[in-house]
C-alpha cells in the first residue's frame, strides 16, 4: 500500500482484508457499546495528562529536515537527488489527499516526484507497463501504488511487477521474510512500523527484553511491527480478532502498538500503569466544531490511556506524520544506496 | 539446514546463531542450577502419565505410508517419482547419521535419493555448482544442504544458489515472507514447524483463538513456528533469551512449543494446567544403562510437565520423527507440482 500519513494506514477494509468478520464485528461490538461514554478524540493539548505525549509531528519534522539536508549534500556531492514514482488509479479523494501529501513532502526534501495518474477502468497492462517503465528509469529510486487499487485490477501481480530495490513501501515478500530472519537485513523496512520504532527510540524508550503487544496484524502495520520489535529484542504478542482475552494480554505490556482497525478499542484498564502507547489507528468522526466537519480519533480511548500510560502518540500527530516521513528517509536510502552516497 | 530427526534441530550453537551470549547463559545456569533434582530423559513409558503422550513416530509413520501410497499412485499415473538430493559437505558424525536417515526414509517412501559429498576443505564454487546441476535436473524436486557447512564456506550464499522450487527446507526469505503474510501462500513450510502443527491437528488440539508460545526464535524452528501458529490464528507470544519473566508469560499459554536449545528447561510449574505442550529440543545425554551410552531429552522436564499437561511429545518419538516425514511430504508437493500431479 502507498505509505501516508492519515486514515489510510488504519482502515480495517483493507489493513486486515483476510479478517474474518465475527472477530471484527466482536471488537467491534465492544467499542460501540462503550463509545456512548467514552470523551472521543481528544488531542493532547484539550486535558491534562499524566502521560508523556510523543509529538510525532516534532519528531518526523526534525527527521525530514536531517533528510533534506542529506539531499542538499548529495545534490552538491554527485549532481543528483532522489527520485519517487507514484502510480495512482481512480479519483478516489482519499487517495488524491495522500498522493497530494506525498508529493508536498517530497518537494520540501528536495526528492523529485512523478504521479502517474490512471482511469478507474484501465487495463493492468498499461500499469505494469508504467512500472515497468519507472523500474527501469535510473532517476527513480522509489516506486509506490497507492492502494486501494480497483476491483479488476490484480494487486499481488501489480506489486509482484515493482522492482524489489524500488520497493520503498517494503511490502515484498521476500523483504518481509528478511524483516523476520535473524542475520538476515530487509533492504526497506514499511514506513508505518519503521516509524512507530523511531517514535520509542527517539523517546528514548527501551525495547530490549520488554513485553510488547501488537494489536491488529494486519501485512502492511501489525506483522511487520511485530517482526521489528522482535529485532529490537522485545518479547511480542500478536492480538487479532479471535484473540479471547486482549484486555487482559494487553494489561501485562510494557509496550502497546495498536493497529486494530477498531475506534476507541483500548480502554484505560486495558493498560498497565506506565505502558508505553504507540497508537496507529486513525478515523475521522463528525464534529462540527472542527473547521472540516470531522476530527481524527485512534484505536485508544486516549483519555483515559493517557491517565495510565507513561508515554503515549496523539491521533492526529502521532504515527501519521512519521509514515510520511519514513517514506522520504526509504527513497533516500534507497537514492543512496545507487549512487554509492554515503 | 538439512531437515532431520534428532538433536540437528535443536542444537542451540545452529539453531540461534545470533543470540546474545549473556542471555542464552542466564537460561543455561538455569537449566543447570536445577538439573540435580530434575529426572532427565525419562520418556513416556517409564512412569504413569496425567497427559495424553502425542505419540510422533506413530503419526509420522502414518504420514509416510500415505506418503509412499501417493508415490506408488504417481508412478503408475505418470512414470515418475519424486527426487531429492542431498549435499553434504565434510564428515560430521551426526551429519553422516542424518543424512543417512533421511536416504532410507526416501527409500522407504519410493522417492529417488542422490547424495553428493564434498571434503570438508572443498571450494564454495564446487558445492554451488553440484547446487546448480540440480537445480536443474528435472528429475530432482529437492534440494537440501546439509548443515552446519565449515566455517570456510559462505552459508547464505550458498543457500540462496538453490532454486525457490526445489527448497524443500522453506529457509528461503521468500519462503519465510510468504509464509508470514496474510493472504500469500510459501511454496514450502519448514519441516520442523509443519510437523509440529500436525501433530497438533492430528491430536485434534484446537489452535484458533488459543494463547500459543513458542520458546526460542531460531529460523529454522521458532520462526516459522510462531508464523505458522499464527496462520492457525493462536495468538502468538516468541519467547527468547532475553525475555525476563518466561515462566510467567508461558504459565499463560494453552499451547507451548518449546525449541530453546536448553534442556529441562521448562518445568512443571512453567506450565497452565490442561496446557498441550510440543518438545522440539533433543540432547544426547550420558546414561550407561542405554544401548549407546547415552539417552536423549528435551527442552521440556517431561516427568513434571506430563504431570501438568493435557497432552505432550515425548523425546525421543515426539516431534523428531514428524521432521523427516514433512521432508518427504514437502518433495512430494514440489513432484506434484513438477508434474501436475494431483
Amino acid at each position: 500500500m502507498g505509505a501516508g500519513n492519515g486514515p489510510e494506514a488504519h482502515n480495517p477494509i483493507f489493513q486486515d482484508p483476510g479478517e474474518e468478520k465475527p472477530g471484527w464485528n466482536h471488537w467491534l461490538l465492544i467499542a460501540a457499546a462503550v463509545v456512548g461514554d467514552v470523551p472521543v478524540g481528544r488531542t493532547a493539548n484539550d486535558q491534562p495528562s499524566a502521560a508523556l505525549v510523543i509529538d510525532g509531528k516534532l519528531i518526523a519534522d526534525e527527521i525530514r529536515f536531517r533528510i533534506a539536508e542529506q539531499i542538499r549534500r548529495m545534490k552538491d556531492s554527485v549532481g543528483k537527488v532522489p527520485g519517487l514514482a507514484v502510480i495512482l488509479v481512480g479519483d478516489r479523494r482519499d487517495s488524491l489527499t495522500y498522493v497530494r501529501n506525498k508529493v508536498i513532502a517530497c518537494e520540501d526534501a528536495g526528492i523529485k516526484s512523478l504521479v502517474t495518474q490512471f482511469p478507474q477502468n484501465c487495463k493492468q497492462d498499461d500499469v505494469i507497463r508504467a512500472l515497468s517503465t519507472f523500474n527501469e528509469d535510473p532517476s527513480i529510486h522509489g516506486i509506490l501504488v497507492q492502494l486501494p487499487l480497483p476491483q479488476h485490477l490484480n494487486e499481488e501481480k501489480i506489486l509482484n511487477a515493482l522492482k524489489l530495490e524500488k520497493d520503498v513501501d517494503g511490502f515484498h515478500p521476500l523483504n518481509m521474510g528478511n524483516l523476520a530472519m535473524r542475520g538476515r537485513e530487509p533492504l526497506f523496512i514499511p514506513c508505518t512500523p519503521k516509524g512507530c520504532i523511531e517514535l520509542l527510540i527517539r523517546s528514548s524508550v527501551e525495547i530490549m527484553g520488554k513485553n510488547a503487544v501488537v494489536i491488529g496484524r494486519s501485512n502492511i502495520v501489525g506483522l511487520p511491527t511485530s517482526l521489528l520489535l522482535q529485532r529490537h529484542h522485545a518479547t511480542v504478542t500478536i492480538l487479532h480478532a479471535l484473540t479471547k482475552n486482549p484486555e487482559q494480554i494487553t494489561r501485562e505490556a510494557d509496550i502497546v502498538v495498536t493497529a486494530s482497525g477498531v475506534p476507541n478499542l483500548v480502554r484505560g484498564n486495558w493498560l498497565k500503569p506506565g505502558a508505553v502507547v504507540i497508537d496507529v489507528g486513525t478515523f475521522p468522526v463528525e464534529d462540527p466544531s472542527c473547521e472540516n466537519g470531522y476530527r481524527l480519533i485512534g484505536d485508544v480511548c486516549y483519555e483515559e490511556a493517557s491517565k495510565v500510560a507513561s508515554a503515549i502518540t496523539p491521533v492526529p500527530g502521532g504515527v501519521g506524520p512519521m509514515t510520511i516521513a519514513m517514506l522520504l528517509s526509504n527513497t533516500l536510502d534507497s537514492a543512496k544506496r545507487a549512487y554509492d552516497f554515503t
